[in-house]
Formats: C-alpha cells, structure tokens, sequence
C-alpha cells in the first residue's frame, strides 16, 4: 500500500519529466532548425536552378534528380523514386488577350493573361464578349451566350478575413467556368484571376472540361484588367481576341521522390511528411510547393542533425503531380495500399513557407483531441491552433484509406497574391517563416512518432 | 417575484443579445475596412509623396500637413496640431566606411554602412579595427582599445522565436555601444545591424551618448558585410575608414497632428489611437511607422463611416517624434496632465503592418481580464492574444499617469528585415495585411468605448 501510494505521488512528478523532456527535445530540434536549417538556401537552389516545373516537362525531371540528391546529402537512410504516369499539358507559347472596340474596328488595348492550366487552344478566337457577374447571372442570360467569350467577373470576396474561404467560394469559375459557358454555345472564356493581389499579374490553375460540351479555350485576367473588362461591358460592347494553344502531349513518366528514416521500433509503421515538386510553368513555385519541399527535407535533416531516432519509418515525400492530376498522391497511396504499409499519419505542407499559425487536420475526434493535448508544447513555436479541417491534396488519398492527415496551416494572407502566378518566385519568400514552418511541422512529427494517434 | 423571475430568465439571454450586438458591429467594422479601406492609399501618399521624414526636418512639416488634411477628410470631428520642441539631427552626407588590409597598404572594400542616428560625426577616421564578440570581450580587452575603431558582432540570437527578444538583446549594442568604447579610447565604433535579413541593408536607429567620453562617430554595418569584417578579424589585422557627417541642429518646431471624434456621453474622457509620424531619413517609413499612421486614420474614418457615436472622445494621434527623442509623445502626456484630462485608454500601432496576432497590454490584471474577455469577438478577425507587455513608445508617457496602454502585436518575422533600413518602403506592405490590423485595433477600440475599462 505504501508502495502504492509511492507510485501514485510520482505520477504526476513522470508525466511533467516527460513534458519536459518533450519541451526540451523540441526547442533542440527548433534550435536546430533556426540556427543551422537548409531550407531557404534548398529552395534557392529549387527555385533558381530548377525554376518553374509542370509535371511532364524537362524541368520537372530536373527537380527530380534535385530532389533525389538533396534527400541523400541531408540525411535519408534511404532515397528512392516511385514510378508514376502524370499527365503532360504544355502552354505551347504565349498567351495574348486584345480588346477590340467594335466601334473602332481596332484593337485597343493588350490584356494580361494566362490560360488556364488543362485548357486547350489552336490558336486565336475573336468574338464579343459576354461578362456576367457568376453562374447566376449566366443562366439568366443564356441565349445571349452563343458566339461569345463569356467573362466571368466573380472575384475574391475581401470581407472573408481568412482567404481560402474566397478561393474556396470562386474556385468554380477557374474549374467548371469554361464548360458551363460551352453548354451555351460559348467559343471562349476569361475568368478574374482568383486573388486579391494589388498586382495585375494573371493566376493560372487547373480546370477541367466536361466531356459532353466543346472545349472551348479559357483564360485568367490580372486583377486590373478584369476590373477594366468589367467597367467597359457596362458602358459598351466590345469584342476579344483570345490566342492560346493549350495542349496535352501523352501522359509520361514522372517519380514520387521518397527519402525514408528507418524506424527502430515500428519500423514497418509509416509516418509521411510531403509537398509536391511539380509547379505551374509560369513561375518559380516557390511558395506552391518550393516551401513544402523544402519543409520536407528540412525537417529530415534536423531530425538527423539531432540524432534523432524514430520509432515508426519517416517517409519524406516530394510528390509529382499536384497541381494538374495529383498523380503522385493517388500512386503513392495505392502503392500503399498494395503493399499493405500501415500509415499511422501524413502531414503535407501545400500552403506556403509563410508565419506558421496551426495545422489543420482530418482525423477522428480522439486523434484530434490527442493532437490539441499537444498544444502547449508547440505553442511557443508559433501553432496556435490545430483544428479539423483537410489535409491538402496529395495526402488525402491516404486520408481516404483511413490515415489520420494534417496540413501546415500557415498565415494566409499573402498566398494568394503569389498562387499560380508569376510572381511566385523565391525572393518572396522570407527565411525565418520559412525555417519556423520546419520547426512546427518537425515538432508535431515528433510527438506523433512518439505517442503514436 | 413573478416579474424577477422573468428578469433573471432574461439575463442570459440579454448577456447573449449584447454579445450578438458586438460581433455583428465588429463584423460591420470589419467589412467597411477590408471591403473600402483607404489604409493603402494613403500609405502609397505617406511612402511616395512624403518619404522619409525625419523630425525637424522640410520632409517631416510636409507630413504634417499631409497628416492634417488626411485627418480632415476622412471624418474627423476636429483636427489639431499639438506643438513641441523635436531634435534636428541631419546625417550631412553619405555615410562610408572601406576597408583598408594594412599589409596592402590600400583601400580593398567598400562597406555599406549607416551613420546611428544621433551620432556625430565630422568627416574621416582611419584606425585599426579591433572586433569583439560583445560587451564582456570588450572589458577583456580594454587596453587594447585606445585608437581603434571598435566592431561589435553581437546579433540577433537566431533560436530567439520573437525577433523582438533579439532586438531587446542586442539593443544595447546600439543604444550605448559607441560610449562604452570611447570610454577605453576607441575612436570609431561600428555595430553589426539589429537584424537576421538575408539582404545587406545596414539598418540605423537611434543611439545616445554618455557625457562623460567622447562623442565617437558611429555606424551600423549591412549584416553580410558584418560577417566579412568578422571573419577577416579572425585572419589578420586591419584598418577601417570611416566617413560620417551627422550633427545636431538647433532644436525645432515639430507638431503632433491630432483627430477627433467627440464623445456623446463622456466627450471629457479621450481614449487615444496613435502612431508616429515621423520615420528615419534614408528610407520611405513604410513599415515603420507609416503602417501605425494609416491604422489610426484608418480606424477614424471606418467608425465614422458606419455611423458609429463613441461614447468617449476618440483622439487620433499623429505622434511627431518617436524615433530619436519621444518628444511628440511627451508633450502628448504632459499637456493631458496640464489640462487635467481624463484619458482611459491609449492604443498605439508601431510594430508594422503585418497580419495581426494580438496586443500587448500595460494595465492593472483587472483591466487585462477585462480585455482578454473579449477575446472571442477578436479572434475571427486574427487576435489570439491579449497579454502584459508594453504598450509602444509614444503612448508610454500616457501609461506612466496611469493611463492603460496597448499595442497592436502583428506578425512579428518580417520586422527587423525592414526596420531602420532603405528597404522599408511601401512594396513591402500588405494590403490585406494592413487592413486587417485596422480591423483588430477599431474593434478593441468599440470594446474599450463601450465597456471601459
């Protein structure tokens, strides 16, 4: 009984020692991180040697040799790549928009544009422009669509504070906007570029046709322009001459890029840590995704540094085809799956390399609530929150099998002035955000690979 | 009893409808700031209209009435300028310091350097440079310190989290640096700039002499020339040449500009918002303290916007002078004493125009209870803490009577990249950013006004 009593009075005593323990094991990998991280110097390297690298183009198998290399020089026990069939789309030159008065007879002013990733053209379409407000409107006024270049001016909501929401919200029109103005008879489309960026750069992303209506060519305005395009349709009609020449060449062969520390508990256990290596053609990637793969090795690297064990195997994925298939994410869970690996957890970084503010998570609610237990050791790194949400895009077919899943929530503010654009590039990226990224993610890793979810 | 039964059952609910009131004028507030902010706009006029505006000096008057009339037309009730005595420190020239490897017998490399703010300086000096780690090699070393320019290496502490806490480290190095090495016979005294930036921007600020030593020309070296001097000291011995100009002269006439919205029930009792007008003399003081001006005007024409009555007075305070003498803010607190006025709260915004995370708070615990209480109508919006720090420099004289003082806590990473040097201009603002630290300070405020504090 004694004894007893003993072993209950230290309790308390063993589980602040191993709070402690944590906190101290922690702020040896931030330390490690903070003084010593390789992230920022990786991502240069990614983002100007590498540069701009759609899944299927020379660039992109580039960045996988990058990637194998720089898995190797920073500690990987093991580095190997994972065959996968990604799609090949290509610009296929310059894209050009023109408004054309149709009083004057003359072209008139130069827009900025991009077509949208995924989206096919041969060429130039002139033809008057039709702009409507959303969907809403566009039904409304659909006998007046055929022959025309439908402008959809549905922008970023700016009273939502936190942005996703309004991407969330005006995502559609990039994704279905070009197919629901085809229904209609429409010969092409231009959307306002999903940002509320100062700048008059033009975002591209991914879209997609529905196979029952023409593919027609679509592209994103800067900011400015739309404004412009939109201003005018109230006062005059007018037309636009729209060249692009989107196209796909066959799918290809593209690699998951996978770095593994071997587990010495668990070691047929896995826990993966990724962002993807794929960008769009028109920009560096920097913050999408040259900051979640350089997350991703930096946190390979500190752990090492450490000499950190683990107990379950740390897989450290640099996935190939986010952006235009997410054929590294659906390969690397088949693969999985096929093998029968058991995946106690995946944390992706797909949101930039900017203050990290939390994480968001799909997970049960225990797993959740065991995740928010760890709040006060993370803290003082700057997660403020870790709330159910989604786990990014190349993890969610392992979240589909049952994998508890997490993404890096960094501060939002600033991702959508860069998302798809030009100015994604390195020097919009800044050190310490960037390394403090690695440090929360590094530390969330650890107490996973630790007490397990 | 029947009837104070009913009035308990209400209570709750009326606690509820007060709460609903709250959220929905906050949500009002916020959709007026981030959907019709002027806060950029009048930024870009401050940055590129005004630029850098050192107190006392032409550039300084002309924001005066920048600041007057921005004040004027953007709602408030009455706008005035508040005289005091600033300093009239000038910089004279450019400030340059080379290299000179001593066995070479000649000038080798250029370094960037700015002159400290406050230093004196009257053309060249050449002397052997010695370079100390920090204060306690200095006193190691003291003999050998007679006729030399002294370099101090101490920087920020990377594994520092908060910047600020660097910054509080290795302040001293600024402040006092120059007349702890005139005492031992330095002649000269470079410091390695207040900064973790990747650039090699040397950042200024100010410093003060002690009377009692010499008064040794001084200047801030670019971060990566810091490293350079450092390392070469560690190789072999050399000279440095210095050239500074700065000087005093006479004091001068400066003004705080003041807003504002009178009171309906206590027009007595000031609640003041503020930032300081002034900035340094070699940049556009965008981020120090432009964005702190745009906030206080921003909230001023936001709460007039919506048609919302304080029941205090609302000052907007325009502070003259913070960067090298306080003077503004001085005069700010003596002429509330003077007049007896009863000032309940004072808010100022000078931490930079980044995401929101908070406040900083110097006030009794009732009154930090008080405000943390209010912690769920702030959090949509981006503030996760209300904590006991300080409240910023110009409101302190304020919180020295007694007044409560806050602090608006943005984002914290990119501060000291920009802070005192030629990179803080207007391109490194967010205009979202920005905004949404308008929206978190106006909201506080509305709380402060309606529930004291």
């Amino acid at each position: 009984m004694k004894k007893m009593i003993h072993l209950l009075l230290l309790l308390p005593i063993l589980a602040l020692a191993q709070t402690g323990d944590d906190a101290a094991t922690i702020k040896k990998i931030s330390d490690e991180i903070l003084r010593n991280g390789k992230a920022y110097d990786l991502l240069y390297q990614l983002t100007k040697q590498v540069g701009g690298r759609l899944a299927g183009s020379p660039q992109f198998a580039k960045a996988v040799q990058w990637g194998k290399t720089a898995l190797e020089q920073n500690g990987a026990d093991k580095v190997f790549l994972q065959e996968c069939m990604v799609p090949h789309w290509v610009r296929g030159g310059q894209d050009k928009a023109i408004i054309i008065q149709i009083d004057k007879k003359k072209a008139s002013r130069a827009l900025d544009v991009l077509a949208l990733g995924n989206s096919l053209g041969n060429g130039t379409v002139t033809a008057e422009v039709l702009a409507v407000a959303d969907f809403a409107e566009l039904e409304k006024r659909k006998d007046e669509v055929k022959g025309k270049i439908v402008y959809y001016n549905y922008g970023f909501d700016p009273t939502n504070v936190m942005p996703f929401m309004s991407y969330g919200q005006a995502g559609i029109y990039r994704r279905s906007g070009p197919s629901r103005a085809a229904k209609y008879g429409a010969v092409g489309v231009m959307i306002r570029s999903l940002t509320e960026s100062v700048a008059n750069d033009p975002h591209t992303g991914a879209m997609a046709y529905m196979d029952s209506f023409p593919k027609i060519p679509a592209v994103a305005l800067g900011p400015r322009d739309a404004d412009e395009v939109w201003a005018l349709s109230k006062k005059s009609n007018f037309d636009v001459s729209m060249t692009t020449n989107g196209h796909f060449l066959p799918d290809t062969i593209g690699h998951n890029v996978i770095g593994e520390l071997k587990g010495t508990e668990f070691p047929d256990q896995y826990i993966t840590i990724g962002g993807h290596l794929d960008s769009w053609d028109v920009n560096e990637g920097a913050s999408d995704d040259g900051t979640g793969i350089v997350h991703t090795i930096e946190i390979m690297r500190a752990l090492q540094a450490i000499g950190y064990k683990p107990k379950h195997t740390l897989r450290f994925v640099l996935f190939a085809n986010e952006e235009n298939g997410l054929r590294g994410g659906t390969k690397y869970a088949e693969e999985a799956k096929a093998k029968g690996e058991k995946h106690i957890f995946a944390l992706e970084s797909d949101a930039g390399g900017f203050t990290p503010r939390g994480f968001s998570v799909a997970a049960s609610k225990e797993q959740l609530a065991k995740m928010q237990g760890w709040l006060p050791l993370l803290k003082p790194y700057g997660t403020e929150e870790i709330s159910q949400g989604g786990g990014g895009a190349d993890v969610s077919p392992l979240a589909r099998s049952g994998t508890p899943v997490s993404e890096l929530s960094p501060d939002p503010q600033r991702y959508f002035d860069l998302h798809h654009a030009r100015s994604d590039v390195f020097e919009k990226v800044n050190k310490r955000e960037l390394l403090l990224g690695a440090v929360n993610m590094a530390a969330l890793i650890y107490l996973v690979d630790k007490y397990g979810l």
